[in-house]
């Protein structure tokens, strides 16, 4: 099997390229359709796009000196140099000093369209123009077309820099590990225990005789030994075994029938080689440990794509993958990972339904991508995507209603969370027209970007219009909330926390509501609970974002250190404390419906990253960067942030902050009850109220407040 | 190798079914990247659209006794009976008795995903539905989404009525056809002469040695011979020889290097399995020999589509496949034949460009549609095909201008015709107006019998507002002709023979100016002359339209007669009388750029049976027909016409008409110079004028007239 590192950032002198979004739309079909249900194929129910099948590398060139390229393809391809067709399919080639034109066109439906040509100065990489219609007819004379329209694309790529690395090969690596516990099973077979969450294919040695293996999965051991009803499982014959799948599990149970039998058994465990560029550490072991136990989730849920869950679904959700995105730019800062992961959810138009069907998926499409730009700086990504979002944008302009707002029509899944109880999903739901106002920002932003001024304009114009009603039709001062949703152009009693936590981080309500909704909304226990860790992470955001670090701090121990005290080895898809016993492993109407190993379960890496250690970007790639440290009840902490030009630094306790940086500028920010603090490696400077900022530039920044 | 004959109209009770138009599209780009120029890949030019790579095949069944089925798919699968999934990939499964809903899922990107069902009354077929996003999403409580919204469609469906007839593993068959000449060449080599203009792989026996043979292939001789320019060749390694592909030859010239050698070459020759059900024969043995020709030519470029020619680019052409429709009309009635090829031109939404890149081929795709449901009745397949008429017009009406006109736009190719001079393509030209009329008022029919009022009315008033245009914009009553364009709002004074030979036949004219086009534009050599069989054919249905068959036989003896006296086999891509020896080869600045078998270049076919045969359908599937015989100045002629009921046969000498019909009912009609002409089998009505018409009904129609 292949190995490949994803190491984000890397750019080589060749690699592997493709039309922009193709590679990742090809391998994103593999993966999504990997998900089995009891033994059976278990694909997605939304349209599946895929990649064009014939498409146009090209690069003018201006050589000093002729020079000799090798050219390698996956496809059938021809060769044209200054217009002219080479004979056959030519491996190598002699390009001449002087002013060229190359051309290579490849043909492929099986797998994606590919080129790796490595020359002296002449290198496939991403400065290379690809089109899937080059439009080159040729007149009756011999005289070629007009192409002035031909769209052109720079070539789509990642990390596949060597010839023999081809894209269409690419495997997760493996390696073995053993089982921590085997034991036998009244009744017969044997359940093997691996200690922990993992993922990976199980491997029998010296597998004999006649008969079936059979192999049932669990996360819990609860699962792995209810044959009838765990979630995945595998039937394999002794004398004509075929290769078994990747599943997700702790626990397995082995039964054979027959004269089948194997000697022992282990596995092959799959990862993303991810490096933990993030880390923290607190005087709070409990702490520590939801911070590893996330860390390890995120791992183990960041594949091929940013997936949901490795037991259950294995899609890619856009709602999921948005928390994904903002944890991995506290842990892994994979920025490959982020934008195959958008390229696959977007898919390739016509637009036919929401992203994943989900209305507000597609809204946290486009808000993940405004995520990606603020962290990365990555402009000609969004260059490159900016038509998508468009006929997405169009999409979405297309199913509004009379009053400019979304409502769910047939066929649109108005999602919202998992929830503990009735969530109305009629008329005009605050919460989508919430994240809708920030898509088209957001579009708004990309407009400009992507050297759209008209289009800048327009969606700005839309956002500040819907942005205008939000207060009038939804605000209710009775209650001090926004209400859940208007039915007829009625607004309902019911409040929910769904858009008021959004409200409150998008920074759409001025002083005085923000603090209304802290008690009227998120402190008040009549309000529908979220169970979910995804809405979870917006709650605590929430509270965050209103300085509630200390009583965040409370929530987290008391949630995910709940999860740990049932046993957590990753986090849930959904944890409702007060379930009990088997309770915690059932959903969807099935006893082990829960995923135990969900990506939004690790949302305390991007919290504790952001809002205690405080590092965020405030312009875009950590051009200029805040550090606003918070202890939030904690006797010290400590950590590194990843950032484009390395990492941040900090270190506080109750007296003490150290901050370095390892490029870009921006202020460490505290709090000191001294008039005068005493600072290293920088100067205080007083903004009053208690607040003082110290300018970072490099070295490290000592405070003693 | 599989063969499968591809007869019309037969449905088995059992078929391979796919998603509409995405076996076509799989299988179109399969040929259209077979076509090499000198030993290069040579794909097209413009997008290649692919099969969606997840569908869902549904039935909803209603069984009086439980049964067994067959399942056959080419993909990973799953199957759901009443929404349960089962276990695997089942191959056999038991249906119970009731009313239940069967669902199987395929996944598949090298093929298309299809399926194949057997059963006793279960069978898949046209009645299933196919999607490719079923949009069912599980709620929280496993209660599954409203699907109302989704959009199913009837199954796609050729004749592979057996599970081992895979539709990947289509080919068509093949024999072995031995050459009629080999000689040795001076110099070297040898060269076969296979008789006649053939299609195939050429096969060497007991190939031995060290070094390669080169085979170069020729329509022609001197093609052949002409290594260095010939169009297409190959090279063969004698100790590791690799499959030839197909190529299109008469002549091939054999050279051996090092110690490579053989004993002896044949051909395989493939062709596309058809019954030539019309027929043609009259006292002129050339125009025997012409239509004989003229078959011959559509069998070869009669293949899995309609393609444009055999040698060179073996695309597939819109403006080329329309005139391939009309002649298959009078030859083979290969309706699959002819959906096919609409779906593999028509592509999948988005439209990015024109069809083929070219204006003009986008219109002919929307009149071909017209003419395929005149012809053969079929509405469901226009029903199918509806929704990518919408948006291809949708593309089309994006590209209007002020005037409501459409003018080519960067990108656009405007091709009108090859032409022996210059062909001004700016502005508004009056040809693309004419078949944007008449697109126009397809798409108002096609509305209609897709049930879309509403679009109807809009496409009825588009066409009727262009085309209240037309006269007032380019009449120029001093030529009496329309003129060519119209740039900036001024009519040009070039006339061309285009727009005012469409005119005519589309009943655009009043009857004064359709009678002084004939002298002003059809008749007159100062006009630029047609050098292509192409528009000729356009050129001859109008004269036959204004009832000058005696002339356009002239004219089709001295031109097809021409090109036969040429040593031609196959009719050619065009063809001046006045070219000289090497010159009839040479095209596109290339000694052999001409293909010299290509499908335009055989309407005869179409001329003889529409227009001096004389039948014609009126209404839909030849519900009602029109029997015209004209002699033009033959002695007698005797052929049949294809009917979806059967054949109409018809006989005509100086004297007597005699015609007969399988099924359908209409008239025949015939000018008389006696008051009561003699008829036996039916009874003539005067249409006063010397017109009469008799209704034929079945049995056979025999006038003395």
């Amino acid at each position: 099997m292949l190995c490949l590192v994803g190491c984000a950032l890397t750019l080589s002198a060749q690699t592997w390229i493709w039309y922009p979004g193709d590679y990742e739309l090809w391998l994103g079909n593999e993966m999504n359709n990997r998900r089995t249900e009891r033994g059976a194929f278990f694909p997605p129910f939304w349209k599946m796009d895929s990649h064009y099948v014939l498409v146009e590398f090209s690069k003018a060139l201006d050589l000093k000196s002729a020079e000799n390229i090798d050219i390698a393809v996956e496809g059938r391809y021809n060769v044209k140099l200054d217009g002219k067709l080479l004979y056959g399919q030519p491996s190598t080639l002699l390009l001449p000093a002087g002013k060229h034109q190359l051309n290579i066109k490849v043909y492929n439906t099986a797998t994606v369209p590919a080129l790796f040509v490595k020359g002296t100065t002449v290198n496939s990489d991403a400065t290379w123009r690809v089109t899937f219609e080059d439009k080159e007819w040729i007149d009756e004379s011999g005289k070629a077309s007009d192409t002035s329209a031909t769209h052109y694309a720079q070539a789509g790529h990642w990390n596949f820099n060597e010839a023999n690395l081809t894209p269409s090969n690419f495997r997760l690596p493996t390696k073995q590990q053993q089982p921590v516990k085997t034991e036998p099973v009244a009744g017969g077979g044997q359940l093997l225990d691996f200690g922990k969450e993992t993922f990976g294919t199980i491997c029998l040695d010296n597998l004999r005789g006649e008969g079936n293996i059979c192999l049932y999965y669990g996360e819990s051991r609860e699962e792995a030994l209810d044959t009838l009803y765990c979630e995945t499982l595998d039937r394999l014959s002794a004398s004509h075994p075929t290769p078994l799948s990747t599943k997700a599990f702790r626990y397995v149970y082995l039964t054979a029938s027959g004269t089948a039998a194997y000697d022992s058994a282990y596995m092959l465990y799959e990862y993303m080689p991810e490096t933990y560029l993030g880390s923290f550490r607190s005087n709070d072991e409990e702490l520590n440990r939801i911070w590893d136990v996330g860390a390890y989730t995120m791992h183990l849920t960041t594949r091929e794509f940013f997936i949901d869950g490795i037991k259950r679904d294995r899609w890619v959700w856009s709602g999921d993958a948005i928390q994904s995105y903002l944890m991995n730019y506290y842990l892994f800062f994979d920025n490959d990972a982020v934008k195959r992961t958008i390229w696959l959810l977007r898919g390739k138009d016509p637009v036919t339904s929401h992203t994943n069907t989900i209305m507000d998926y597609t809204f946290y499409w486009f808000l993940s991508i405004y995520d990606y730009y603020l962290y990365s700086g990555d402009v000609d990504f969004i260059r490159q995507l900016y038509p998508r979002m468009q006929t997405l944008m169009a999409y979405v302009l297309g199913r509004t209603n009379a009053d400019g707002m979304v409502e769910g029509l047939a066929g649109d899944w108005v999602f919202v969370d998992w929830a503990d109880g009735y969530l109305d999903k009629k008329g005009e739901l605050s919460f989508e027209q919430v994240l809708f106002c920030k898509s088209l920002e957001t579009m708004s932003l990309c407009s400009q970007l992507a050297g759209d001024q008209q289009g800048a304009k327009q969606y700005a114009d839309l956002a500040a219009s819907l942005r205008a009603k939000l207060i009038p039709l939804f605000w209710d001062p009775q209650q001090q909330a926004l209400v859940h949703n208007r039915i007829g152009g009625k607004q309902s009693r019911t409040v929910t926390r769904y858009a008021n936590m959004f409200a409150v981080f998008y920074g759409y309500l001025d002083a005085d509501k923000q603090q209304a909704i802290k008690e009227s909304v998120l402190y008040n226990d009549s309000i529908l609970k979220i169970t979910t860790p995804y809405m979870r992470f917006y709650e605590l955001e929430a509270l965050c974002a209103l300085g509630e670090q200390t009583r965040v701090m409370q929530e987290m121990k008391a949630y995910w250190g709940g999860m740990l005290r049932q046993g957590a080895t990753t986090f849930w898809e959904k944890y409702n404390p007060t379930d009990r016993g088997r309770e915690h492993l059932a959903m969807y109407g099935r006893p082990y419906g829960k995923s135990l190993c969900h990506a939004w379960g690790a949302s305390p890496l991007y919290l504790l990253g952001k809002y205690y250690l405080g590092v965020r970007p405030l312009k875009a790639g950590y051009e200029e960067f805040a550090v606003t440290p918070v202890l939030g009840g904690l006797k010290w902490m400590e950590g590194d942030v990843p950032t484009p030009q390395g990492k941040i630094h900090v270190y506080m306790d109750g007296r003490t902050i150290k901050a370095s940086t390892d490029g870009g500028s921006g202020y460490l920010y505290f709090q000191s009850k001294k008039k005068q603090p005493k600072v290293s490696g920088g100067v205080a400077e007083n903004l009053g109220q208690g607040a003082f900022r110290v300018k970072m530039t490099g070295g490290e920044v000592t405070v003693r407040y």
